[in-house]
């Protein structure tokens, strides 16, 4: 009877141990060369024997934040969230009804914003984002994301990060990468909803940012936002602020637009194996379809030297089973 | 028999337990208030049934780097490098010979050297480090840590780590902490040795920096250091730097001069459970004595204010077994 039990308790440990080896890792990407490629790369860079092999404090792998994790149309959250603020505080600065861009804003007149440009777009984000200490502008973005509704979904925002990339980051974690935001948005907003959308605490976010003062406060020390861009975290920006935040290249990049460009290139021209992957945004059905025209997350040169520079290319369509969270 | 068996057991893992709980977890450190106070806060914050409980993610240990995790004397180790480097740029440099404070520097004339003041020190700071790329200046760094000597102790620089503060390193991640250096050095230099010397990987380093730019050599990506300083990380621009690098406010915070009091004060300034430190260099015989005077690592408002703050002040003649490891 004994060894008929051991034998019995020995089979079903080999079975459940395919049962484990053959679980999909990501259930929400659909089979194909994407996900292959994916799957490939993880398997190469964590095999001990293999020439690939990648030591687990390597394996850094660094992503995008809007059109990568989360939707980016019809402007970037954190534009709306910016918006939303010029509203808020209109009654404070009677002189934005007659000044642009904030007489835009206040109107909704979304072309005369647009045509203001990054320099415009920068004035609303130093005059609304100033002024307020760290902990008072962490607040004031969490009562927003608690509060505010997109457009077209009517959710709230942190529900529309793409469940096949938060699946794909807590592979990557569940395999010994370190996963970093690497974001042209701001630093301070990605950081209050990092950590509960994506499992990435706050010093794992990288993004642009507006010069800090510290100073004392009824005795107390705050550090205060100024109205001063300090670091533009975006194209050749990207693979500098990794530099600073991280100091070491990453193994794999993830990115939508050609503001990740050099991200990509950044981590891939090393000779070890690498992974580049560029979400393409082709599902106009369940999310958006843009790429060359679009003025939030335009990708162009990306899509033309993808195949060439050997990075992938993931159809929204196609690869992924799911887009958002379901509700 | 097999009852006696299983009490002898119980009595051995309780007797093992004893043994382990007992053990010195410091034992660099001389009994005395400065190591209790440690041991307490570390106690205290990792109790899960106390009320001074702190979540791992939560615990944020930062440390400055010169004087206190190395020695900062006769100079600061980094003015060092770069004197040498200017000595070993100087045949490409002929206008060096008549130019400050390359001149001094040529000549070890250190009075005219300190006299040139912060803004000399940057500009042969600039001009030896700049146009380097990243992976280049590590490499040259690398260099100069393997073969350069302590004038005094005749040892390799990485050799003049504080055994206590290492030791506490240790100590601290074996308690869930994150430990980080937030020193005024360069955030490149530091990167060189601190993994090896600390167990400090590049993403934990926050330091001062030189603007970098991303560009292409040869078709393949580099970053140059740029001959401007991006980023001083000292005094009220420690908070700053741990803002930007880590997000989040420390708990525990080591210093040893006033270059840290900002940082010690901007950790121990919250409501709950903080420990502040500084180390106070009273030992000549073994090290150096200096604090309200020195050029480098002055300590003068910290020794006044500590006792009112609460801060710990430790010193290395009575607090430290050892100073450096032993040869």
């Amino acid at each position: 009877m004994r060894d008929l039990a051991l034998a019995l308790l020995a089979a079903w440990l080999s079975l459940a141990a395919g049962v484990v080896s053959a679980a999909d890792p990501l259930p929400s990407w659909n089979a194909g060369p994407a996900k292959q490629r994916i799957v490939d790369f993880v398997a190469a860079v964590t095999d001990p024997s293999g020439k690939h092999f990648v030591a687990p404090a390597d394996r850094i792998a660094v992503f995008d934040n809007d059109g990568t994790l989360w939707s980016e149309q019809p402007m970037y959250f954190q534009l709306a969230f910016a918006l939303d603020r010029v509203k808020a505080l209109a009654p404070r600065h009677p002189e934005w009804k007659a000044k642009q861009p904030f007489k835009a804003a206040l109107e909704g007149d979304m072309k005369t914003l647009a045509a203001s440009g990054e320099h415009g777009l920068l004035e609303i984000v130093a005059a609304t984002h100033a002024g307020l200490t760290t902990d008072e502008f962490a607040a004031v973005v969490k009562d927003w994301l608690a509060t505010a509704r997109h457009p077209r979904f009517g959710r709230r925002y942190t529900e529309l990060t793409f469940a096949p990339m938060v699946e794909l980051l807590g592979y990557l974690r569940a395999n010994g990468f370190e996963t970093w935001i690497v974001s042209g948005g701001g630093v301070e907003f990605l950081r209050a909803f990092a950590a509960e959308a994506y499992g990435i605490p706050p010093q794992q976010v990288v993004g642009s940012s507006l010069e800090l003062k510290y100073e004392l406060r009824g005795g107390r020390p705050v550090l205060v936002q100024q109205p001063k861009v300090a670091f533009i975290d975006d194209k050749a920006g990207k693979p500098v602020g990794i530099q600073k935040a991280i100091g070491k290249r990453p193994i794999a990049a993830f990115g939508n637009s050609d503001g990740d460009f050099e991200m990509l290139e950044w981590t891939t021209s090393a000779p070890d194996a690498r992974l580049g992957l560029l979400v393409h945004h082709d599902d106009a059905a369940r999310e958006y379809a843009y790429d060359r025209t679009s003025p939030f997350g335009k990708l162009a040169r990306g899509l033309d030297e993808a195949a060439t520079r050997g990075w992938v290319v993931v159809s929204m369509k196609d690869d992924w089973r799911a887009i958002h969270a379901p509700r």
